[in-house]
């Protein structure tokens, strides 16, 4: 099986992390790709929303010869529209971990780095649908791009914030999430008194049971438009 | 008041139409601004997805020395993006309309031009946490942008979507939906035994009431990015 | 434009500060009434029964001539029943107040005086569909009445409660609301880290806003009655 | 036990249908009392407001030495209002109907007269929190004031309305709704596959099993009043 | 009347304890029942969906004769299983008393024996539908096995969690759960400035409220079965 | 990787045609079980309420030496039960299969046989906390159970109640639920317009993908039992 997976930041050595820690898990090609255009990191909704754009056109410029898109940014900026066009199955980062996870506890709790995205996955969890299952999201102040640069010095945070979603919010399971963090999880477990869960390998797990299954998308009409690379318009205008 | 009206399609003959609706009915002056690239017409995710991106980069070029700005789309592609970046106050057409509509009428009716706006504008109302107040959402076949070409030829099916809200979903209220059927409400009201609201005029009249009020934004983060216009890299990276 | 302004509690004198305050702001005619029976402050659910029959017997006095109706009490008592019955567009204090403010913000405070108006103000957001924007509800123990009395002695109750609306609760809006707080609200923010809305100007923007539309009212069936005033006899009769 | 039965809308025939058939299930004294003024028959949302007022006058005339009220209007005009002022419990007959549905069928159904009700009783079940149970409500074009003046002509309609929400809307349950319908869901049971619950029955035995559980009920705040009864302006002003 | 009391688990005592107390407030026939296997008490998920089976096997035992089933374990194992194929009314203890504490409180708050019960009832209440009325749910740490051999030493344990709920949670009535806890909440009561209500009286007094509406129930399709007792494999295979 | 498989009803040709699918397409070991009592096919609240207890036995019974449990009944009774006591992980076969189908389409339907059904899976969708993603659910006259023994004959009644979740409902993926119809999906295929998913290959799809991630489960209390399995009673014990 041969995996697309996209990094929507523009941060290739994030990509790299990412990529490398599906290696290790996973037995299939993964064919990595970064964002052309876009913020470093994504911790914002500006920046989330240019990155919804650069997804699309990653996935223009690479998805032939795919069998499935992993689109590896925990809050999977333009999962739905990528969803729309994309000839394979796409499975987000987020949107795999917490199904998966919904699977091994009744409450989740989410930890990440970088305040705004406590809002924007709020809004991330309730558009799947997942909002009854939430116990708390928290993150600590280092957005996923520092820690990438020194996890060491944002474990303890991680491990704190994991431990509040278990004994204030009632998680019975915790998502670590961000491709930053990729193999933090191991790490920040033995500080944390319920199961600790990888987002980059439990979305890699669910990007292969998906991918697996009869596949099948909606066919979005085409449409003109202008100032778009030329596989993106390509794509759109099918 | 000085309003920047951004047209996130890239089609500048609808940024027109909706100016001059707006002209005609509020007293303001009115910048208009078209996005730069992406899809002729929005009706996909995937187009808006593109929308979000160039809209923020049409606020980030033409945002100063205005006073507030309309996000003049109806589903107002990275609404919550521009609000996080702008200096002054944001209001998208179907965020203004829908919110204006509810002081109108117990359940609101929304027809709208191109079938795949309704999972999108189901999700976006379900954003604005509005959906208790939703009676239904009807599509015609065409899009805003085949309408915006002939809106006679629409007049019926427009008609005979917004009734159908009245009599089959119980909306005591409806709203016509686009920047491309900017006018037609009243062309349509006839037809139809409950109010009908021009997206166009009730997302100005709202721009207007909540401009007037006390400004006050989230401070976002700065953050290094690339591949961006320069404005828009400014803005982020401020 | 001419608006008839409804304080449905029996207190002129809290009638003349709303009406004072709107005509300062808002380029409009305003009509003041005020409720010939009950409270003379709202600040229960027996007292908000009875205003909802004392608006009506109120607008039913006043209504002619007039081309909307500002039901100017926070909590807006008989809201729907005044909506059904007026040939005018209704616009209550609280409802318009929230849905504008739900364009300045994602999650809404409110801030107001009595402790009793918690658990009804919680059934009124619910009742406009918005709960899921409202960050939290915050009372403090003066009722309206007492602190249009002396507002100085509630201001900084009042900046303590917008403040943990936003500190505590995650508001990044609050709305001060009341009658009897007309024009506190600037003065209470320089206390507050996020914008703090007046509930009698935002509610008049939110009356220009709708009333600027094209009108329609559900026909209520005519109704025989006793004991009534005449024209509020004559408008259920009608 | 003692009773007070109040029907909040000025019609004594009907306090009295449903004081009779009350009277001829449960063993308790029951006390009636007519609304003194408002409309004939309550059918709207103007004459429901008028009627809370009523019932909480009524309430203040004649609680003195009852052990329990039974606000015997389907709908409930006031329910929180006179629960908060009143000495002994209270149950609505609608309140009471419903949550003993809940215990007989997982879907309810209601019936009633006059059209105008379903908002309002949509309103109403959301307000006692049980939307998720509600099959459908099914309103037929006489009011209950109609209906009460000529019981046989609605037999068919009401029967048609309650097999529909069985056989259509799945309801498990159906509550015929209304004072002025005492007594016909027998009459109405052959023509329909599930229970159906006469809700003047179903209302006085929630009475019954509310009334004997320990009391208890929260203080309102004094306040004062004009142009109330003597009774009503005591209630208030302890 | 006669009423068929099951106690799902294991303890004949505990049996003893409820039939004792309801007799002493419902002038009705008690037949008592206790499960013939499963958990000694029931704290756990898997000892209640054992419990569900052996309710069952009690009620296909012992229902001949009954007019009503009570289900007198607060969290009902098996609930609507026993509605299905029970001949006459089945109501569960906390499905009863929380139906009628609705009619005392806005806001419910219940407090009982065993902390792993805390997110059973949570699912409860919601699958009941009342998750809007719920103020809170607090549980001590002994069993209601262990609270009934030693109900002193329990007391002041019960007293502070209800007073929790009501002064932190804000309930405005309070629910005392569970078989083991009957005649507790007079004696908690002094503690707690709300309202507490014993939920084997409360759900008692609800059996009477519905065994008297007329009966009716879903028709279960007849099911061959094996290992099953004679009198269960007749109710499931009729 | 050794999985356990429990059919938790008592034919044992369902376990083995469940138990041939999936090792057909998954690479593990597969220790089939079948339940020791109960019903032949569940197709009613009470038979699943007994086929609770009956996968708790099996799961006592034959856990030792598996890496993970699949509770192989689309309904999944017990589910939490089982996942309270399990050493390993254990994934239900609905709730595995509709997380995996939430990745592939926004708004699931759900077809199975056995009329009965359709209440059970609604609340069943409710406990995940998926009631928003889904579309429908449409049940066919024959039980699970039937379909087994006649594949054919349920064929066209399948497709059709697939493309009515499709076409009416809304439907952008089906799941074809049961144990019973391992098998069925691709040969339905063919006229449905959305993709069909066999809920047995799904379900061992996020068997596999959830057994690999870290293990963690509650530790319920002990408690004493009578008149169980000796193995049963030592999971309770423990």
């Amino acid at each position: 099986m041969r995996i697309l997976l996209i990094n929507p930041n523009t941060t290739a050595s994030v990509t790299e992390t990412a990529a490398a820690h599906v290696r290790r898990l996973i037995p299939a090609e993964i064919v990595p790709a970064t964002g052309r255009f876009g913020a470093r990191y994504i911790a914002s909704r500006a920046a989330a929303a240019i990155a919804g754009h650069a997804a699309l056109d990653a996935l223009a410029a690479h998805v032939a010869g795919c069998d499935a898109v992993y689109l590896a940014c925990f809050g999977d900026p333009g999962l739905l529209a990528l969803k729309e066009v994309s000839p394979v199955p796409v499975v987000g980062m987020a949107e795999g971990a917490l199904h998966l996870a919904c699977t091994r506890g009744r409450r989740i709790g989410i930890v990440t780095g970088g305040v705004l995205w406590k809002p924007m996955l709020t809004e991330f969890v309730a558009m799947l649908g997942l909002t009854e299952r939430l116990a708390g999201i928290r993150t600590v102040a280092p957005t996923g791009g520092e820690i990438a640069r020194d996890p060491d010095a944002a474990l303890d945070r991680l491990g704190k914030a994991c431990r509040d979603c278990a004994e204030i919010d009632g998680a019975d399971v915790v998502v670590l999430g961000g491709a930053a963090l990729a193999g933090l999880a191991e790490r920040v477990q033995p500080q944390v008194p319920v199961p600790v869960i990888c987002s980059v390998e439990a979305g890699a797990r669910a990007v292969i049971a998906a991918a697996g299954l009869a596949a099948g998308r909606p066919a979005a009409p085409a449409v003109e438009s202008v100032g778009l690379s030329e596989e993106l318009a390509g794509l759109l205008g099918r």
